[in-house]
C-alpha cells in the first residue's frame, strides 16, 4: 500500500457517517441547580446591595488547609524544584506512600484489610462517580436513590443509559429510584431478593447523604450487601462524608461482610481535609469483585491506565499528611468546627418550628418547608426575607420537592447570623 | 407510592438485565508497551547488575520545576493555608488568571484572539484527548496517524467505537489510518475531499508529532484544515509538543484559516513547563464549531461541569507563572537543554550509521532499525548490547513496525553515554 494513503475502515468505504453530535445531553435536566441559585442570588444582591447574602447553599468548604498540610506542601514543592527529588509522571494509581497511608488509616484501624492494589487514588470522587460507569456494559440497569447527588444521574444520561426523561413521573425511563422521605427515615428501603424481577444492576448509595444527611447502620447496610450478593447487582459506595460521622455508623461497606464480592467504594479528602481545591480522592475496587468472569479491579486499572495521568505529587504528600498524628488531630478539629455550625443550624432551625434531619453524621441538614411549600418559591422566601441562600431540595430529584438542604460548611458566625435572623423573623 | 418503594424504570420490571461487564476493554491491543519495555530492562538489571542503563524510552521530563514557578507554588501554598486568601472548589473551567494568561501568551502573541470562554483548563491533555470522544455520536468514524500516541484509539476503543481488531491488517476495523512513514516524510497525506465515499469524521492529529517528531508547515496544515471543513470533518488538534518548534511552523491550528469552524486543540504545560508530574493543561474549542446545530464548546462545558471538579489551585498558580517575564525565560532554558540533547542524538546516531528523522521541532528522534529488523528485536539489541532502553517502534501502530523512538527529556550526562556507546559499538 503507498504510503501517506488512508486506509479505510468499513465506514469511509460506506461513506455514510459523518460527525454526529452526543444525541444524549440533550436529555440532561437540572444540572443548572446551582447556576439558577447564584443567578436569583445575584439578582438580589443587585436589588439590595446594602444586604448582607448568608449562603448556606453550597457544599463547599470555607476553613483552611491545616498546618500540617501546609508543611507538607511546602516540602513537597521544594522536591520538585530540585534536580534529585524532581518527580515527572507519577504512577496511574496514586503514591505507594498515599495508598499505604490509606489502606493503614482509614481501613486498617476499622479492621479491614485491603490489598494495595485495591486503591486508586485519583482527583476527586466527582471524576469517579461519573467514569466508574466505564465498567459496565451500557444497557446495566441503574438505580438511585431519590433525593439524590446529581452527577450519578447525569453521567448516566451523558453516556447514553438513562432513557428518555418521563415528564410525568419524573424519572428517566431508564434509572430506578429508591425514595427516600421522612417516612424511611430518609434512607432507602431494601428491596426484596426473592420477588420476580427484582432489581438487578447498580445501585448507587451514599452514607452520610448528600443532601439529606441521614447515615446508615450496621444492620440496613448489611441488608443492601445482601441483596446485592443475591441479585448480583453492584454497590457503588459513596462515602465522601464519613468523617462527619460521630454515631457507632459504618465509615465504609467494606465493614460489613460480603462487601467485598458486591461494592465500590469512593472516597473524598475534599470535606475530610478540605481539599475541594486541592482535587484528590479515592475508589476501592476489592480483588473478589468479579463479573461475567471479569475482575472489576483489573478492568479499571486499564482505564484509569489509558485514560488518567494521575494526580500532582505535591497534592499526594498533601494527603499524606492528613494522616499523621498532628495533621489528623488538625483536621478533626476542623471537622468538629463544622459539626458545631451542625448542631447550631440544627437546634436554631427547630427553635424556629422546622422541621430538620441529618447534621448529626453529615454536614448537611435537610428541612422541611413550612407546608410542604415548592422548594424554589421557598427559596426565594429565604432569600428575601431573611438574605439567607439555600439549595432547594427539588434540585435533587423529585422526592426532594417540598425539602431544602442546610450545609454545615459556613464560617461559625454565618452560621449564627443566619439563627438569629430566623429567630428574629426577618433579615433586620 | 409508598415511600422508599422502588421506582421501576422498564427494566428491572421486565427482570431480564443484570450487571453486564464492558465488553470492549478486551479489544485493547498492546497498552501494555511501556509495561513489556520495563519488565525486559527489569530483567536485564538483575542480569547484569553492574552495567548502567541509559533510559531514552519513555517520554517523561527530567529536569526540576523552574524557580518562578516554584516561587509561585509556595505562595499559592501559603493562601491555601489562611482564611482569608483559602480557596474551595475553583471554577470547572479554570481561574480566570490562568485562562487569561494562556490567551494573551499562547494565542494572542500569535494574532489568534480566543475568547475566555472557548479555553477548558485540565488535568492535562491525557484525560481530555480520551474525554473528547464524549462530545460525538458513537458512530461517529474516526481516523488516526499510524504510528500514533496510543491514548486516541484505546479510548475510542474502550467505548465501543472501534470495532473489532483485524489481525491480518493490523488495524480496527471501524478506525480509520493515515499512515506516516519516510515516503511522506512522516506527516499524513491529505485526501481528497471530492472523492466518493472521502472520510468524514474525527480526525486526530498531533504536531510536532509524538512518536515521529515531524511537524507540520502552514500550507500542509491548511490542507487538512480546508478538507474538515469541506468534509464536515474536526480535527483534534494535539499540539502538546508545540514549544519544541525552532523552525518557522504553526504552533497553534488556530494560526490557520478556517480553524475556527473545524478544529478542537489540546495543550498541556507537561513538556512545555516540565508539569507532567503536575497536572495541568488545556482544551481549546472556538465557539463556531457547531456541528447538528450543537456548539461543541457548549456541550463539552456542560460535559465538564458535570464530570470533574477543576483543577488544583496551587498547580493553576504554578501554570501561571511559566507566562510571567522570568518564568517564560527559565522554561526556555529548560526547552533549549533538551534541544540540546535532541540534536546531540541526532547526530550522534546519524554518526553511527541510523536514519534519523525528529528532533528539530520535537522532543522525539523517529529511527529507523538497521536492515529494517523488526522493533522488539531491535530493543533487546540495544539493551543488550549498549544497555540503552529505546521504545520500540512497533507499539505505536503497525506503520511503527522497523523504526524506533528516542526522548530527548533525559539528562544530557545519559544523552551523552549513549551516544558515547553507539560510538563504541557496546556498552563497554
Amino acid at each position: 500500500m503507498k504510503g501517506g494513503r488512508i486506509r479505510g475502515g468499513n465506514r469511509s468505504s460506506e461513506g455514510g457517517n459523518m460527525v454526529g453530535v452526543n444525541p444524549f445531553f440533550e436529555r440532561l435536566r437540572g444540572g443548572y441547580l446551582f447556576a439558577e441559585i447564584g443567578k436569583r442570588s445575584e439578582d438580589y444582591r443587585c436589588r439590595h446591595p446594602e444586604k448582607k447574602l448568608i449562603s448556606l447553599g453550597i457544599g463547599d468548604v470555607t476553613r483552611p488547609l491545616v498546618s500540617e498540610v501546609i508543611r507538607a506542601m511546602h516540602d513537597a514543592v521544594e522536591e520538585m524544584g530540585r534536580e534529585e527529588t524532581f518527580r515527572g509522571y507519577g504512577p496511574y494509581f496514586g503514591y505507594d506512600f498515599l495508598v499505604r497511608a490509606i489502606a493503614e488509616n482509614d481501613y486498617a484501624v476499622r479492621s479491614v484489610c485491603l490489598n494495595e492494589d485495591e486503591i486508586f487514588v485519583n482527583d476527586g470522587c466527582k471524576s469517579d462517580s461519573a467514569g466508574i460507569l466505564d465498567l459496565f456494559a451500557e444497557d446495566t440497569p441503574i438505580a438511585v436513590c431519590d433525593p439524590v447527588y446529581p452527577v450519578y444521574v447525569d453521567a448516566a444520561v451523558m453516556t447514553g443509559r438513562s432513557g428518555a426523561y418521563d415528564e410525568a413521573r419524573k424519572r428517566y425511563e431508564r434509572i430506578d429510584t429508591f425514595e427516600c422521605n421522612a417516612e424511611t427515615g430518609f434512607l432507602p428501603s431494601v428491596p426484596d431478593a426473592s420477588l420476580p424481577g427484582a432489581f438487578s444492576g447498580l445501585i448507587f448509595l451514599c452514607f452520610p447523604n448528600n443532601p439529606t444527611g441521614a447515615a446508615i447502620g450496621r444492620n440496613e447496610l448489611k441488608r443492601w450487601v445482601d441483596y446485592a450478593n443475591q441479585t448480583d447487582s453492584v454497590i457503588i459506595y459513596d462515602s465522601a462524608y464519613e468523617a462527619f460521622i460521630t454515631e457507632d455508623l459504618p465509615h465504609s461497606i467494606f465493614e460489613i461482610d460480603g462487601a467485598r464480592t458486591c461494592a465500590i467504594e469512593l472516597r473524598s479528602f475534599s470535606k475530610t481535609a478540605g481539599f475541594t481545591g486541592m482535587r484528590c480522592g479515592y475508589t476501592v475496587i476489592p480483588a473478589e469483585l468479579v463479573r461475567g468472569g471479569v475482575h472489576l479491579r483489573d478492568l479499571w486499572a486499564r482505564r484509569q491506565a489509558t485514560r488518567f495521568n494521575g494526580v500532582s505529587y505535591i497534592t499526594q504528600r498533601a494527603a499524606e499528611a492528613v494522616y499523621s498524628p498532628t495533621g489528623r488531630r488538625q483536621t478533626q478539629a476542623v471537622i468538629r468546627y463544622y459539626q458545631e455550625n451542625a448542631q447550631m443550624l440544627r437546634e436554631g432551625l427547630r427553635r424556629s418550628g422546622f422541621r430538620v434531619s441529618g447534621g448529626i453524621n453529615a454536614p448537611y441538614l435537610w428541612i422541611e418547608t413550612p407546608d410542604k411549600k415548592p422548594s424554589w418559591e421557598f427559596f426565594d422566601e429565604m432569600l428575601e426575607k431573611y438574605g439567607i441562600i439555600v439549595t432547594p431540595g427539588a434540585g435533587f430529584g423529585a422526592a426532594g420537592e417540598g425539602y431544602f438542604r442546610m450545609t454545615a460548611f459556613g464560617c461559625w458566625d454565618h452560621a449564627f447570623e443566619a439563627v438569629r435572623r430566623l429567630k428574629n423573623g426577618g433579615i433586620e
